[in-house]
C-alpha cells in the first residue's frame, strides 16, 4: 500500500470511529466528546492498531484543535473576556501555582532530578482549552459568566504553562537564562496585545480586501489565513499554536458578518475536530497499565491533578459564589492535549522515561474523561439561565 | 523552529500566496486558478523557497483535490453522466490512445528504454479532472452538455492512465502479468459499479444513521467519511484517490438534502483546494530550464500533449458538432496533477531521470496554464445558454 493510501485509510478510520463513538454516546445521553475519544482508543494502538500516530495524523489532530479554538474565538467577544479579566487571571494563576507545586513535590519525593520535576509540574498546569470549550459548547454555556472565566483562565494558564516549559527545557539543557525567559514573557504579552488591538482596529476599518466580491460575503478565507498565520507565529515564538488560533478567531469575530462566518466555519471545524479527540484517545497505552507501580503512580498523579486544579481555580473565583466557583474549578480540570504535548517534548528530549510519559498521558486522558459527566448538573445549578440552550 | 511551527508556517504561506494570486487574477479578469498556481510558483522552491514540498504539505494538496472532486461529484447527477456515457467513452479512449502513441514514439525516437517510453506515454494520457472541473465551475458550465462529456471522459481517462501506469511499473520491475492487469481492470470496474449502484440505493432507502438528529439536517459528516473511505479504497486498489472521492460525491449528491450539503461542503473545499493549486505551482523547477536541450524537449512534449489530446477528444465528440467538439477537445488538455504523480512515481523508482521529470512536470503545468484563457470564449460559442451563470 503506498504512503498516500495508508494516510487516507488512517484518516478514514479515525473519523469513522470518532463519529460512531459520538452517535453511541449521544444515544445513551453521555457527552459525545468521550465517545469520540473512546473511538480513538479502539482503533488506535491500544486495541485494534489500525490508526497510528504519524506526522500526518498528528497534523490533522493539531489542525483540529486549532480550528476548534478558532471557532471558540469567533464566538467569544473580546469585551466579554476583558470584563471577567480579573477573576480569570486569579483562576489562571492559582490554578497553575498549586499543580506546579504539587508536581515539584511529587517529583522530589520520588527522587527525580529537578528538571524532570519541573517538567512534571508543567504537565500538570495547563487546562485543555479545547476540551473545556467543547463541553461548554455542548451545554450552551460558552457565553455564561462562568464559561467566560474558564475560557480566559484556560488561555492564561496555557501561556503560563508554556513559560514553565521553556524554563524546564532550559534546565534540562543545562542553561536557563533569565534574559531568555524575560524575552519569552515579553513576546507573549506583545503578541497577545498587538493582535487584539491592531487586529480589531484593522478589521473595523473594513479594508478593501474584505469588500471585494466573494470575500465580501464573509471574511472566511482571510479568517482562515489569519488563523494559520497567528497559529504559526504563536508556535514560532514558543507559545501554543492554539493561542494564536483563539486570538485570530476573536479578531475576525469582531467583523459585522460574524453570523455568516460562523455558518462557514462550522463545517470545517466539524470535519477536523474529531481527528483531535480521536488522536487523544489513540495516545492511550494500555500495556503500560499492566504494571501495578505504574497504576499507583497514575492514580496519585491524577488525584493530585484533580485536587490542586479544583482548589486553585475554586479559590480564584470564590467571589463569584460557591456554586460558580465549583463549576469553574471543575471545568478547569481537563488537561488533554497540553499535558500530552509537554510530556512528549520531555520524552523526545530524553528527560523523562517511557513509564513517566505513559503516566502523564494517562492523567491527561483521565482528567478529560472525568469532567464532562458532572458539567451538566453543575451548569444547571450555577448558570441556570444558560443551560439547555443547545 | 519545531516541526509543527514549520508546517503551520508552510500552510499559512501557501494559502496566503494562493489567495493573493486569486485576487490579482480576479481584478485583471483572468482565471483565478492560474493566479493560485503562480502564487505557488512564487513562494515555492523556484523563487522564494518558503514553501517546501513535504509529506504534510503534499497531504494537504491531496486532500484539496480529493475535496474538489467530491464537491464536483455532489453537483453531478449520475443520470446526467450516464446519458452522455457513449460520447464520454469515445472521448476518453481516443484521448488516451493518441497521447500514449505519441509518448511511445517520442520515447523511442530519443532512444529511451521501452518502460520509460510507456511511462512517458502514461504521463501524457490523463487529463486533470480537478483543473478542468474548476475552470468549468468558474464559467458555470459544469452541467452543460460539453461539461458533462468532459467530466465523464476525464474520469475514464484517469482510470485508463492508472492501468497504463500499472503496466509501465510492471515493465520497469521486469514482470508484467496479464493476470495482474486483468485483476486491476476487474477491480476498477467492480469498484465503480458497486459504489454507484449500492451506494445510491442505500442512500435512497434513508438509513437510520442519516435521520438521527444533527445528522438529519444534511449527510455532511457521513459524506466526508464516505469520501475519505472511498478515496482510500481507490488508492489501495491502485486507482487515483480522486476517483473514489468523485464517486462518493455523486452518491451523497443523490440525497434529498443535496442543496444543504453543498452549502456545508463549499467552505471546506474553499479552504483546501488552494493548497492543491499552490502545490502544482510549487512543483515548477526554473533551474531545469537553464538548459536549451531541456527547453526544446519541453516545447516538443507540450506541443504533442496539446495536439494529441485535442485531436483525440475532438474526434471522439465530433457528432456533437464542431463547436462543442472543439470545447471538449480544449477542455481535456490540462494534465495537472496526474501527469506529475506519474512522473514522480517514475522518478522515485529510478526509471526516469531528473531532467525528464522536470520536463513532464513543466508540460503538466504549461498545459494547465494554457487552457483557462480560451475556455470562456469557447463556452460562450458552444454552450451559450450556460455561460455567465456564475
Amino acid at each position: 500500500m503506498d504512503h498516500l493510501a495508508t494516510t487516507l485509510t488512517q484518516l478514514f478510520v479515525i473519523l469513522l470511529a470518532a463519529k460512531i463513538g459520538d452517535e453511541v454516546f449521544k444515544r445513551i445521553g453521555q457527552p459525545v466528546l468521550i465517545g469520540e475519544i473512546l473511538g480513538g482508543v479502539v482503533v488506535g494502538p491500544a486495541v485494534l492498531g489500525i490508526y497510528q500516530i504519524t506526522p500526518e495524523t498528528e497534523l490533522f489532530a493539531e489542525i483540529g484543535v486549532v480550528l476548534l479554538l478558532f471557532q471558540v474565538g469567533v464566538e467569544t467577544r473580546i469585551g466579554d473576556l476583558l470584563r471577567v479579566g480579573g477573576t480569570a487571571a486569579a483562576v489562571g494563576v492559582l490554578g497553575v501555582v498549586l499543580p506546579l507545586g504539587a508536581g515539584l513535590a511529587l517529583g522530589s519525593a520520588l527522587g527525580y532530578p529537578i528538571e524532570v520535576s519541573v517538567l512534571l509540574g508543567a504537565a500538570l498546569t495547563a487546562t485543555s482549552v479545547g476540551i473545556t470549550a467543547r463541553v461548554l459548547g455542548e451545554l450552551g454555556a460558552l457565553a455564561s459568566h462562568a464559561g467566560r472565566v474558564i475560557l480566559g483562565a484556560a488561555v492564561i494558564d496555557d501561556v503560563l504553562a508554556m513559560l514553565i516549559l521553556a524554563f524546564a527545557t532550559g534546565l534540562a539543557a543545562g542553561d536557563v537564562s533569565t534574559g531568555q525567559l524575560a524575552t519569552l514573557v515579553g513576546l507573549a504579552a506583545a503578541f497577545i496585545g498587538i493582535v487584539l488591538v491592531v487586529g480589531t482596529r484593522v478589521l473595523r476599518s473594513r479594508p478593501a480586501i474584505l469588500t471585494v466580491p466573494e470575500f465580501a460575503a464573509t471574511p472566511f478565507l482571510p479568517g482562515m489565513i489569519l488563523m494559520l498565520g497567528l497559529a504559526a507565529l504563536a508556535a514560532v515564538i514558543g507559545l501554543a499554536a492554539i493561542i494564536g488560533a483563539f486570538l485570530a478567531g476573536m479578531v475576525v469575530g469582531e467583523s459585522s458578518e460574524r453570523h455568516a462566518l460562523e455558518v462557514e466555519v462550522a463545517p470545517v471545524a466539524a470535519f477536523f475536530t474529531p481527528f483531535f479527540f480521536g488522536f487523544i484517545g489513540a495516545q492511550v497505552d494500555l500495556t503500560a497499565l499492566a504494571d501495578p507501580l505504574t497504576i499507583a503512580l497514575l492514580a496519585a498523579l491524577t488525584a493530585l491533578a484533580v485536587a490542586t486544579k479544583f482548589i486553585g481555580a475554586f479559590l480564584g473565583s470564590i467571589r463569584l459564589g460557591r456554586q460558580r466557583a465549583a463549576l469553574i474549578g471543575w471545568g478547569m480540570i481537563p488537561r488533554g492535549e497540553v499535558g500530552i504535548v509537554i510530556a512528549g517534548l520531555g520524552l523526545g528530549a530524553g528527560a523523562i522515561s517511557g513509564q513517566l510519559y505513559s503516566v502523564v498521558v494517562g492523567m491527561a486522558v483521565l482528567t478529560t474523561l472525568l469532567v464532562p459527566p458532572l458539567m451538566g448538573p453543575l451548569v444547571r445549578v450555577a448558570e441556570p439561565e444558560s443551560s439547555g440552550q443547545r
